[in-house]
């Protein structure tokens, strides 16, 4: 047995991460697009003509440029990679040194903590208040080099007031990431407002609302220096050329996203209306899932719905999400199935 | 303007990284399979229905599987990942500290020291010897945590001696390893020996013999201990699903890797051959490029050359490759064009 005192110290603690296994439940645990696979995605997969043999196009050229056009910015704004993963990573190589604190808010997304971590940075944290909305006084007065908001926060739901993100990004002293991975649900981005900030970051992905977790996808937002930056840490070919090719056509077809968009804003405040009659405290969100405290048992009720062919994801032994659990947002037909068999549950379990 | 001084120190004086902009010329530059893209690798592409709106399989595990049968070994000998560069990046994760010296020979591969610098690493290197071999004393007496020897060796073309290899991963204190790019070309291969070295990995890719550097494929190889701590490191999804789906049917057609390790082992020594009789000094390869030293001007002979119609690669101005440009082998009919341009253009140059 090789010992782990060979590895990086910051990241000798590190398990695999392992998903379910999964045999033909509704998922309404991970968030992506109910309404299916991305079908212009889809047509350029089953009619592209890419010479496996040749190299992507270096630093995603193409694909900066589909993003710039589509808002309006110019495409040395953007960083492409395999994933937001791959650009949260990069975000870590770029702007922090060895054992930098690295700012997360909690709750929010866990696996900001890995990123910083396998990075060598130190990850502390700043609470939420009672509404999960940001305490802007304590993060600006923080010396940390990176902070990440995740808005829409993930699991909580709910978008951090703009007012309070633009205070944190010109009272704090480092980089300001503002992850929209579920953006595309929600009011209000930073997107519009990256060039007139020098120390923010916009990331998003293609694995939520544009359906296309498969091909891993994830892009930069920010103004045309740090996005240098990141482009000159980054590996150059880092985004294959089929994903690159899917993500062109996907941003070309906002159609889907807005019937995505329109689907969510319809059944989301039936499906929190739905929960609250069964007795669920819904939290306000403004993305494709709804956090809500479980009136029986966080696990038990998971497990139960489980049993039932449906999977949620269980928050509920985490501080300050006691018995809470989340629910991915569905078509209608599945929020119907969801609360007559979360009915049943109830009546089981109480 | 922001400050690159906002970047982590290792990285501040990184540049984007800008590859020739190509028009149909033949391109002898870039190593990859000249037979053209792989077979079983495109028909998969052609026929899979993946479903785009679901996460990869952690780990991919299904390739890993593959990988394991094909060499004989435990799927938990593997990590896989997006590129060779991806297992670059976790290798310095994994096994590196702050400022540790990473040690790389002279000459070979220049983007090791990127990916050193990146993880906040300090590069320091080891001479190769006049037959561009391994000085094994001078490795083992380093006190860097980790060495990369590419065998065979780019640019240079050689493998390093197995007995040398193994001297350093007997006496270096920290991990070896092995970068097998080339490894399909070669008679030798450590992946055999996973099991027997505490502190050995070996790096391998899909973009060169197979034939898909457009999908970005390739895995490390070690004893399960340093792979698992590996897996554990790097992004549990790296590597999307269709590139994850082509590479295990390319595993599965060795018949393809087989018909083009025998093209370059019977086109190389005629295109050595055909170069020394043109004045050429070529160095002994293993791989499925020739490294030779010009009669004339390498960047004159490099510039003609495209002119008309050739792209190779010029590394004239590095030390110890004085006046030298590498040539990737072709097929007989490409060799022979190869020739015949360069015996115009040297009459032309002299």
């Amino acid at each position: 047995m090789v010992s782990r005192d060979i590895m990086r110290s910051t990241a000798r603690g590190f398990k695999k991460y392992y998903s379910p296994n999964i045999k033909g439940e509704l998922r309404l645990d991970t968030n992506t697009n109910v309404l299916g696979t991305n079908p212009a995605a889809e047509r350029f997969i089953r009619e592209q003509r890419i010479d496996l043999n040749d190299y992507p196009v270096t630093y995603s050229d193409n694909l900066r440029c589909a993003l710039a056009e589509l808002y309006g910015l110019d495409m040395n704004n953007f960083a492409a990679g395999s994933g937001s993963d791959e650009m949260l990573d990069v975000l870590f190589k770029t702007f922090t040194e060895w054992k930098d604190d690295c700012l997360v808010p909690y709750p929010s997304y866990s696996l900001y903590d890995y990123f910083a971590q396998m990075n060598g940075g130190k990850v502390v944290y700043s609470e939420l208040d009672d509404s999960f909305q940001l305490d802007v006084e304590d993060i600006i007065s923080s010396k940390a080099k990176i902070v990440i908001l995740a808005s829409p926060n993930n699991p909580t739901g709910n978008s951090f007031r703009q007012k309070d993100v633009e205070e944190v990004i010109e009272g704090f002293k480092g980089i300001v990431v503002v992850d929209e991975a579920y953006g595309e649900y929600s009011e209000s981005s930073m997107i519009p407002k990256v060039d007139e900030f020098e120390n923010m970051v916009v990331i998003r992905t293609f694995s939520k609302a544009y359906a296309m977790a498969a091909l891993r996808i994830g892009y930069a937002v920010a103004n045309k220096d740090l996005a240098e930056m990141m482009n000159s840490v980054k590996i150059p070919y880092s985004l294959n050329s089929l994903s690159e090719g899917a993500a062109i056509a996907a941003v070309k077809d906002q159609e889907f996203i807005k019937r995505s968009r329109e689907m969510v804003l319809r059944e989301r405040p039936k499906l929190a209306s739905g929960l609250s009659k069964l007795g669920f405290e819904p939290f306000p969100s403004d993305a494709n899932f709804i956090l809500a405290r479980s009136p029986v048992d966080h696990a038990a009720f998971t497990e139960a719905l489980k049993n039932k062919g449906i999977l949620i994801r269980d928050f509920g032994s985490r501080r300050r999400m006691e018995n809470c659990v989340r629910f991915t947002v569905g078509t209608e037909e599945m929020n119907t199935e969801l609360l007559e068999k979360t009915a049943g549950i109830l009546e089981d379990l109480r």
